[in-house]
């Protein structure tokens, strides 16, 4: 199956209407589902939607959730996401941030009662789009093992920026603060190949390259080791212990828990004008000159010249646009599933 | 020889006073550095001094330089560090970014012409000293290679953030964007020692284990890969390309490069009121919380109780401020040769 971003979209939108979402909720989150797949990020696109669609009809995301400002001062917002979907309520917050950033330079929002947002990077990039650099970041349901622990202890807690240089390239990153994604396991257990060392540890905190272990019976490593656990400790305090979020295990899976529940996931925001300290023009020269300075460095035999964060998806995104999208075949799929289940079809 | 923390404090001012600087100048400076050897970073603290004085006496650092700020807005400061010692400059934008805080709950602050300003984590905990989440970063010498680069593309950047709880043992988290700190490959050149594979490459971007070829033929790696790299070129752009520091090649090194010119490092700093959201007495419920839940986590078998950040520099500091601080021999050395030199016994 190949389909336009403009088709994906509409069939996302679709979806969430009829489920219940007002046409602009439904087209926010369609949005960024069908963005993410035109980066070629399939573990964080459409394959989702049947997930969030099945929590929509058993009332743990409200369909006629609407974010909420609860308290606010010049340079920050504090949102209660309403139990809305959660790209919703992520959307409504970084457009906050950006506000506010506008206003007085930066911005920083703390999102509580969300759901699973989706690709982090989507929002950092609204922000881009608005001139701003931009930061989000979630946490989730603890997969990740601290060093040397038995079990999980953080989620794979996302950490995302993206910085604007004035074309449609802005810089974009957006990682998993474990040393793989949790999709990349599930995808290679779908494939029934084991996986390299180091991935995973088992229930005895040892090493196993069986992923199918996962999720139930190991655990994410995290990356670069405490490293990666500071940072992912890090956004579990700003997105979840200072924004009244559910934190760790207290934030429910948004696919495997009951599905009546709100997930109460937790996020942050940051918005920064990069031309606060200088003017734009001068910001965006000595952006370029990083950028082509980076670029021009000798690489290794056999080595790709050394890119932005952000190339890969932006080039995906250029064959999406004229070619439109193929799906791996899980996410074909749900995808198929949930055409049958809601009866709309891929026009 | 051991030394008491007031000790090596008094040492250091005395010598910082004698190249020139103002009495709270050498204190600040003299602060930064017997605090990082009492937590145990000995790559950072009073093994240092000896390069940095000489950078005072040739000019390069301002003995009588002020920190001031260049512009500014109720979130933001802009600081010129007016070239004086790194950590007098880093000092007074860490206070500058808790008093926006304090203000409007987020401050955000950038440095530009300033110098190497020793461990990026001290400055986080003056915020959190203050009641504040801190966050410090900074550029330096490029030093890591890219993906698959040849050679290095960005400076070993820190990011370290601290996170009040208090009591006197805040979160305290302060890495290196590469796989390990530079100064652990010269330790194991001064050793002669091999070092793990991973650790650097070498100029034609190949692993090499030899530990003498960095830094002039090989590269240190960037933690996690693209990943690392992706984070350091974040705390570039916020560090150096928005605030009009220096940006990679054109930092100097603060130990090997002309000591008459001014190195012209940048930093970025973030401070925000943990309580923005909630009272600070929930706050403490819920950081406490957690801590709790992670300390309890089971660990793997020979593993040690999953801890905090933190842990092992409170842990350090205790023994220094009951026993003294022994230095590394390399580090004991270097302040000999101080010693001799500018006439000042250790008291």
């Amino acid at each position: 199956m190949r389909l336009s971003i403009q088709q994906l979209k509409s069939f996302c939108t679709d979806c969430l209407m009829k489920s219940g979402l007002s046409i602009e909720a439904a087209e926010t989150g369609a949005d960024v589902l069908s963005v993410t797949d035109s980066w070629g990020i399939h573990t964080h696109g459409v394959k989702n939607l049947r997930g969030y669609i099945r929590r929509v009809q058993a009332g743990g995301i409200r369909p006629n959730g609407v974010p909420r400002i609860e308290d606010q001062s010049s340079s920050w917002v504090k949102v209660d996401g309403d139990a809305a979907l959660g790209m919703v309520a992520a959307d409504f917050s970084i457009r906050q941030a950006v506000q506010k950033a506008e206003q007085c330079g930066i911005g920083f929002v703390g999102l509580r009662n969300s759901c699973h947002f989706g690709a982090a990077g989507y929002y950092s990039w609204i922000a881009a789009r608005k001139g701003c650099i931009g930061v989000s970041m979630s946490n989730d349901i603890p997969t990740v093992s601290g060093p040397g622990s038995r079990g999980p202890v953080l989620g794979s807690n996302p950490f995302s920026y993206c910085i604007p240089t004035g074309d449609d390239r802005p810089i974009l990153m957006d990682f998993a603060t474990s040393t793989v994604a949790g999709g990349k396991v599930f995808a290679a257990a779908a494939r029934g190949e084991s996986i390299p060392e180091g991935w995973i540890v088992d229930q005895d905190g040892k090493p196993t390259q069986d992923p199918g272990k996962f999720p139930n019976e190991a655990s994410l490593t995290p990356m670069a080791g405490h490293k990666g656990y500071g940072l992912a400790l890090f956004i579990e305090v700003l997105s979840a212990v200072i924004t009244g979020a559910a934190v760790t295990n207290q934030v429910l899976s948004f696919a495997f828990e009951d599905a009546s529940l709100p997930t109460n996931h937790g996020a942050a925001f940051i918005a920064i004008r990069p031309d606060l300290f200088m003017g734009s023009g001068l910001f965006q020269t000595r952006i370029h000159s990083l950028i082509a300075e980076i670029r021009s460095v000798p690489v290794a035999e056999g080595s790709e010249q050394l890119g932005m964060p952000g190339d890969r998806e932006w080039n995906y995104r250029e064959r999406s646009i004229r070619d439109g999208i193929e799906f791996p075949e899980a996410v074909q799929k749900e995808m198929e599933l949930l055409s049958e289940e809601m009866a709309i079809p891929f026009s």
